[in-house]
């Protein structure tokens, strides 16, 4: 692949979204085609999808469908955005991907990395994050910046302070077991010393993959 | 489980449903309490997954996605109303299941019998059917029936021949790896006739069964 494929991952209100539009726009600045998608999403079919994943009103989903719903939305988004994208040299910068799912419905709903990875392995289609971010926030302080922000809360933002804290524990474990490609980042900073510390990150990675 | 799961699969226009009506009719006579259910569908979150799958705009719908999609409805299927039902004696007449994601994914796909297999054994949670009926119904003849219904035209009946006859040679190897599950009904019979064999098969199955 001529392109590079960065993922964002951490709690939401951990400010990766905010980091995410500095990112494209230094990227830019400096001379790149730069893509900004989202999971689940990223498509027609695959933001189609997402209000299903993420409506309230289902609440007897099981584990099992949201895992394979989420999995579903991912095979689109490789297929049609992000490998093309990666193909034609553009820097891909993805709010969450598989790594979510290995920490929300592996860690989280108790499913297991295992059962995930071998769903996940032919929705992936062989492309894998060359670097991906992992916003550290204690999960309370995230959902409270959360609501601070007056939005809807959806079906995972109900869940439990438990289930948060085991997909808080799932991304530290996930940060041990892949070192090379997870950057741990301290989300507690300041917007623009997050902001220093991703671009240093992903200068390194475009000096080393050259 | 102390109920029985018979499950319908055969080309669109080869009379499943109506068959299912009539069964439902005369095993409610007979005493039996009945579910009839479908595939994709069976549960509202199912409804919403089916509504994405069949939907004619998503011509870009890689068949990875399409695979994955069908597999999380049949685990919400399974979880919330099949397995249920099962448990508590019903019989339960599915229109279309698993079978029909090994022939149109698996066959008419490509994708191959071993990995729906796999990605499916999840989505099943060990719900197997006791009696697969299948409506052999040359996929031409199929497809005039269901035009001269004058019904919209969905995703999958937009399909080229050669993607049916694919899909119906699948049913046909199906039927050979699976012969003590799978009952071939000759669909381009009447309707009464039909509906005598396949009482009297579900006839058989209650008494060996028991």
């Amino acid at each position: 692949m001529k392109g590079y494929f960065i993922t964002f991952e951490g709690p939401d209100g951990s400010g990766k979204t905010t980091q995410i539009g500095l990112l494209k726009d230094y990227l830019k600045e400096i001379g790149f085609e730069v893509v900004v998608t989202r999971e689940p999403g990223g498509t027609s079919i695959g933001e189609a999808i997402r209000e299903i994943i993420l409506d309230s009103a289902y609440g007897e989903m099981t584990p099992v469908t949201e895992m394979l719903l989420y999995a579903a939305a991912r095979a689109q988004h490789v297929d049609e955005l992000i490998k093309p994208a990666l193909e034609s040299g553009k820097i891909v910068l993805c709010d969450r991907f598989v790594d979510s799912s290995l920490a929300y419905q592996g860690f989280g709903r108790g499913l297991g990395i295992e059962l995930i990875e071998r769903v996940n392995k032919v929705a992936l289609n062989g492309i894998n994050p060359d670097m991906t971010f992992f916003f550290d926030l204690d999960p309370k302080e995230g959902l409270k910046r959360g609501q601070a922000r007056g939005e809807g809360v959806d079906r995972l933002e109900l869940e439990s302070m438990d289930f948060h804290q085991r997909v808080y524990d799932g991304f530290n474990g996930l940060c041990l077991r892949y070192p090379d490609r997870f950057k741990r980042v301290d989300a507690s900073m300041g917007i623009h010393d997050i902001h220093k510390e991703t671009i240093n990150r992903i200068l390194q990675l475009l000096k080393d993959k050259k």
